[in-house]
């Protein structure tokens, strides 16, 4: 077993891309064999700021399994409200800062999960806009809190990245292809009522690049991925020989794919102008959507995504109920991916 | 040890009499012998869209005695909003289908229970109406919810339900009898400022059914139980040489009474007209209270309910607080039955 | 290890100085060792009608290392509304009475523990005035509770006491000193924007006392502490031969002191015309945050907080974070002592 015993893990960029299989490879090793009791007594805390299903589920769920457990946290309403700027007089709003949550928490615990983005919503409503997305995507609170804490730290979804479902994507690759090197690999935007966050999208881009895959990223104009991650997807992929292209031209992408993992995003040119993005998006509804005709110009694709989905507006249910959908087996994988992680960063 | 590994546990009326007797002998076993240890390493999710004190500290607290955890999710508070409807075009409010939920919480848990009421409140406020009550008595979410789940679904508190509370009566029951055969058992409505669910007293009803009780339900005109349960209650004790009368004679149902159990709940028939149904009910505030005088005529009946309960309004503190009250008992009850039904459903 | 099975942890002030030594002794003894698999099955149900990082945490993650269990409930939110009056006719606002959900909670689980405070907040907000001081120091709703429950109630923080933060005070002064008695321990008022409970610096003064130290309560005019705790810490102190006094000269509060611990607090005096105290509060603002040039007078003290704490208002970055400052360890040993609280609790 890779031992990551002391290392955060905050983003799959912080790791190689051997590592990340190494992760993934017990992951799958586990999902065949038995995770019973093998961290003992170790107890995770998770600080939820934002909704959650699977990724709370699976990791309260890997802890209890392997003999741990898991303490969640969901700040502001059971919590105290808390401060990561620097030298603040805190006379306001904020009654705890991270210099002493941190500490504390890892003091208590033996690993910390943060999930904290300003972009998750649920129901119908938008984000409210706090700051540029320049700013967001520094994920202050979360770098700040690692900075204090003596335990490793687990993003469980920040501005920038979802490494965890990073993960989970690259087991699901690995186990549909074996060897998903050089296959085609189609992360295409999808529409959506509301403008969503780019982590997750970042971190399955990631997860095929560092499968070394020949990735195609389908998107309108207006709808690009943060180029400092995209390069980095280039990089990485091209590293093991696979390549990257960046296109809005849908039969083409489609074609040949092996595999289409389907994520809407909000715009990054537009962010904060929802209303103005909201127009404009009204006319990619009809043409975005992955249906069963984009599907059959594939090469047998399998069709990925993240959930939760919306139905018959990110995908049909034609296309998710198909055997040719991975998304339960993805999801599922989040279970194995991250108790192979607590096991590299915990185990003893 | 009756093994009912692959069943979900939605209404008793799914199970024979037999069954839930085995259910009921065994938690009773477990009462007084040892649960440690028996559920290693085993999960259940819990989903509470309703407040809860009983089924979820019974619940969890059963899991960890037996070696497992239970994960308890508030839906809508901390996590999505989720659909259920065919076909839908999911671009409003909800955010995850119950085709995706449903066997993704499978795949991380070993069971699911599911507490979804349209009708329980908290305070003093009355629920809204959302549907009529003969739509609501379908159960939609937990019945679509476990049409696609592969794990067993527990029924927490539905519109129509509460089997948890009946396996716990009926265990009382037995304990409090050891042959509850042919006793004279009255299920008693009584007065509440707010009109409540019907999901317990039918739950309830059947409970002494199962047990070939003599039945009696007292309850006002404009009070009726939902007839499909008052029927099968019927059948179900006949079948057993047991019987069933309903009266609004309050007099001759208390006299030879051996078991009372008090409820309030809503009646059906002005369901959605509250403030009617607030003007009526007036009248039947002082006569219906369970009190010392009522239980003076039974034949030293006990006294049940299965909390919470408003004191003094329900009941006088003189007939709750009295030597013959069995409601502690009865919710205790709630603990070993539910570690008897989960060890039925899930114990390898 | 000493045994206080089926005692009640509701304020140090029901032991003896030799007991809660005993504790604490213990908890410096689980933090050098081992506590894992001491509890096991054991389930801990943690009330909390206020918000909280620390008491939780390590409350949870004691249960879990010691191979217990908590289970956490947010009353109100996700239960009912709990009555405690005596004779109440309950057809308002609350719909559970401690009568029956104590011996509830005692027959799901080993132990319960509660937080209620009506005077703890979140963010910038005040506390609401329910009732007057007087009133509420009676800690009522917990008292009630552990008159009907069968199984140790620990006090979580109420009106009055924070004995768990007592116990972590106590630890960390012996962990600091080895022998604390004689020393001299200062504790300091400190402004803050809100007016803040004194259940905390009551606990933390008794466990100075506890510990035979020389005490000096150091808090400008207006701002005593109850009397009645007051007294009861000079006694239990004086029988020890330590001493206690009340100023308000700063300087010679903190000449020679070996511990400053900062607390703030509302003035008993202003409760309830918060309006008013924060006027007359904003002379206090500069001359009472604790800063280099206070600890500079001390023989070299350790620094005390309970956390959390509001930088550069109470204390400014430059003490906190220093070398002296000990108010991480103090947090950590919340975790510790309260292991061992639950081990004599609850051990078999």
């Amino acid at each position: 077993m890779i031992d990551l015993r002391g290392r955060h893990f905050l983003s799959t960029l912080d790791f190689s891309s051997g590592e990340l299989c190494a992760i993934t490879d017990l992951a799958l090793k586990i999902k065949r064999d038995e995770m019973h009791g093998r961290l003992p007594g170790k107890v995770l805390s998770l600080l939820f700021f934002n909704p959650s299903v699977r990724t709370r589920v699976s990791c309260e769920s890997a802890m209890a399994r392997m003999g741990g457990h898991a303490i969640t946290l969901n700040p502001g309403k059971d919590t105290w409200n808390f401060e990561h700027g620097e030298g603040v007089v805190m006379d306001g709003n904020t009654q705890e800062h991270v210099k002493e949550l941190a500490p504390v928490l890892s003091s208590f615990c033996d690993a910390i999960g943060i999930r904290k983005s300003e972009l998750i919503t649920t129901g119908a409503n938008r984000a409210e806009v706090t700051a540029s997305y320049d700013e967001l995507k520094q994920d202050l609170f979360i770098n700040r809190f690692t900075e204090f804490s003596n335990k490793p730290v687990i993003n469980l979804e920040s501005n920038s990245s979802h490494p965890l479902q990073g993960l989970a994507d690259m087991a699901t690759l690995k186990e549909e292809f074996g060897e998903p090197r050089g296959r085609k690999y189609v992360l295409t935007w999808a529409y959506h009522p509301k403008p969503l966050p780019v982590a997750t999208p970042h971190s399955q881009l990631l997860a095929a690049a560092d499968l070394g895959m020949d990735i195609t990223i389908l998107r309108p104009p207006g709808y690009d991925l943060d180029g400092e991650f995209v390069e980095a997807a280039r990089n990485r992929t091209g590293a093991q020989g696979g390549s990257l292209e960046v296109t809005d031209d849908i039969d083409s992408a489609y074609d040949g794919a092996q595999a289409v993992c389907a994520k809407s995003w909000g715009s990054l040119e537009y962010y904060g102008r929802f209303d103005e993005e909201a127009r404009m998006k009204q006319a990619l509804k009809a043409a975005w959507i992955v249906d069963e005709a984009k599907l059959a110009r594939t090469d047998d694709a399998i069709f990925m995504h993240c959930l939760p989905v919306r139905r018959n507006v990110v995908v049909t249910d034609g296309v998710i109920d198909s055997p040719r959908s991975v998304v339960l087996k993805e999801a599922e994988n989040r279970l194995w991916t991250v108790a192979a992680l607590l096991q590299c960063l915990l185990g003893g």
